[in-house]
């Protein structure tokens, strides 16, 4: 039997976003390992997998036995939140593998991310281009993190944040805002959504300057606007342009009449 | 009965890849309206449904005529490939909503994109701090197009270059590479991904050089990697500096020796 190692993005949370593809490699495998939270919920949802729970942090070790375990011929499932291969275990054991004599066949199951789930909550401030950053400090130097921070936000991009704190480095969201506030008015509007599609759901926009105030963890992504995203009716939009298409088009200037304020919206689920 | 329009992200195209919400909400949809392409993948996987093929292009009138149909009652699916709030049609769902009197319920349901498609046929290139951009100028000028483009790149972002070319424009590709070029070795590892996920899938690993001589159209996706992309076993992966913890944990320098050249692989699905 020919093992193979599946590194599978396992969605934002909720059961009816784990794709059918996620679904059906967690039912085959001989064998599910992840971060306790994660292998909760694929216990939940599929109360026949073996699941194997991983401290948080321990990736190498974990990677490392998913791969001798697929090496020994098993199927492995390798669960990520999101995608695998967004901020997930896929690199990790792409690179472990290689390192090994035979190297396991590694394949990626991508699935939908937090900062995609929080989006479609919000509306849809990722419409145009957009940015992914990590505030972790743990494997890259916090100076490259404001470097990224500062050159996304002077080219234009909104920005989806990840890992925007913890409690072992409460200070550094404050530094990021302090980097974003010298490129972007305090009106920018922003906006958070702590537990995307899971339990216990909570989102509100605020604009940049009232970020510093709001409650955030690591489980909170947090959005941050261009120059033209603008809350519409209580949801945050990143227009693509095509109210100005269409005005051109209809001559309806009331289509662009839709002036966004950093309004406080807060919702809980 | 009140009227609601979902906006829904179909995914890139494979049918395991659709997450139960967007299914579950096309079938009790009304009238499921999108382009051709999009609505025919939508009545192969389910043939009861009532789909209404829109050309591409007419974006605001398709939105226009859903939320009209919302107002008046029905349950309307809008499709959009990918996620429908990333290049999609939520955003201008939205902002055309607020303009209606009473403004119909507007949702949207997420969904995997090309780019996450593309990095998980790919290997794990997105792994780390990524941007998303479109080359198509058809609704942005194409000059903040080219900022962009250097910002990410200068800041280090990985790219996932949506619409890289069309017979229109076919010269804006070639723009964006000398862009890229000033700011990255002809080394950097790059890759190309036609039809993710769909029929006719194809992919390829090639250098930042020899991207200007590869086929690319608008149903590709392209993937440009920063200093740390690099190819590992055949896959794309840009570590998240787990390799390095990972010798500085265990002494084994054999785990950071990876060294990925420029090399050209071609896949076929």
């Amino acid at each position: 039997m020919t093992g193979l190692l599946s590194v599978v993005g396992i969605g934002p949370g909720a059961e009816d976003l784990l794709t059918p593809r996620a679904r059906a490699v967690l039912q085959a495998a001989d064998v599910v390992i992840g971060y306790g939270v994660y292998t909760e919920m694929v216990r939940a949802w599929l109360p026949g997998a073996r699941c194997i729970d991983s401290a948080i942090g321990e990736e190498a070790e974990r990677a490392r036995a998913s791969l001798e375990l697929a090496q020994q011929g098993k199927r492995v499932a390798l669960v990520s939140s999101g995608d695998a291969g967004v901020y997930g275990m896929a690199g990790l054991a792409l690179e472990l593998a290689a390192t090994m004599d035979p190297a396991p066949a590694v394949e990626v199951v991508p699935g939908v991310t937090a900062a995609q789930a929080a989006a479609a909550i919000l509306g849809a401030p990722l419409a145009l281009d957009y940015a992914t950053i990590s505030l972790s400090d743990a494997l890259v130097p916090w100076e490259q993190i404001e470097r990224r921070l500062a050159g996304a936000v002077a080219a234009g991009f909104v920005l989806a944040i990840y890992n925007p704190t913890s409690g072992r480095r409460g200070h550094r969201f404050a530094q990021a805002l302090a980097v974003l506030r010298t490129h972007l008015p305090d009106d920018t509007p922003c906006a958070l959504v702590r537990d995307a599609s899971r339990p216990g759901e909570h989102s509100a926009i605020v604009s940049l300057g009232h970020l510093i105030d709001a409650a955030i963890d690591m489980r909170t992504i947090v959005i941050v606007g261009n120059s033209t995203t603008r809350v519409v009716n209580g949801r945050l939009v990143t227009p693509r342009g095509y109210a100005m298409a269409l005005m051109s088009h209809t001559g309806d200037a009331e289509a662009t009449d839709i002036t966004g304020q950093p309004i406080v919206r807060e919702a809980g689920a």
